[in-house]
């Protein structure tokens, strides 16, 4: 073999060699693309992932204060229905001439009555002086000197909450 | 320059061009496990976000349900503390002597909180024949041929159910 051919042949092996190195540029370009887009999935799918876990808490977050919500006032139906009842009863108690026996029933009954109402957190509403959060004007009386404006005069109804929710007011009679 | 030497330089590309395609090929296989780890926690965060996404249903679903039973069975507690107050007035209106009027106005208070109850799903327990998931014997007669086993002779107490639910059982004598 001359010195020429042996030449030829290393040059073409380092041709070859150049030729392969440019593919596996190539190639490499074309893998680097593939691991981008592969860690685009990646970090896309972290940040769903990450955004279903805080929405996961947050609805299991309002599900216990919705929750918690409807146990505290679950008997507001029921409560507000057995008032008039309760009215009732309050006036059966005014009627002139009961018997003792029947007084004490009739106390009787109201009084457990009050009692499974207070047990679910129903309570009077207090009757100091005149707050229209609380209270409902169904008559005025002239404020005087003995009665300062927002003193209560009566009260006509008894008013109910369930624990800081008005079941409804008191109705009552009031100077100004 | 002599043959040799130019063919030595030659070989010496050859030799650096082989190295290079070595270490590009190193290069591969380290890109390639950093591909194969972009598409493992491109997976797992997707598991993961699938994961998360069906336990939000589940949750949003079980949130669902509970609330719907908090709101179906939310009277029963208040539901079973009035019931006694339903006795008492039952009794009342069985004394003797009562005048019309104050047996209107006791009939009028039971109506009233049987009224509340039936508008919150409270309703009294049927008493046909003995069922042992609604009625507690409370007492028992000798079954004879006018009144088989499973009759009911008396109702000492009615019994409730809220809905499906039963809140007290119907107290009864039974025939067995």
């Amino acid at each position: 073999m001359s010195e020429e051919i042996k030449n030829e042949e290393v040059v073409e092996e380092a041709v070859e060699a150049a030729a392969e190195e440019v593919a596996e540029e190539t190639a490499e370009t074309t893998e680097k693309s593939e691991l981008e887009l592969a860690n685009e999935r990646a970090d896309e799918f972290e940040n769903k992932y990450l955004r279903a876990h805080a929405e996961m808490q947050n609805i299991q977050r309002r599900a216990n204060e919705e929750r918690q919500s409807l146990q505290r006032y679950r008997s507001q139906d029921l409560a507000k229905k057995v008032l008039p009842s309760l009215d009732n009863l309050e006036r059966a108690l005014q009627v002139e001439g009961l018997s003792d026996d029947v007084k004490k029933g009739i106390e009787m009954v109201q009084e457990s009555l009050i009692q499974a109402l207070k047990e679910e957190g129903v309570e009077e509403v207090v009757v100091d002086t005149f707050d229209h959060n609380l209270h409902m004007a169904v008559q005025t009386l002239p404020a005087d000197d003995d009665h300062p404006a927002d003193t209560i005069a009566e009260v006509f109804q008894k008013g109910y909450k369930l624990h800081d929710r008005l079941l409804r007011p008191a109705m009552v009679v009031v100077y100004n």
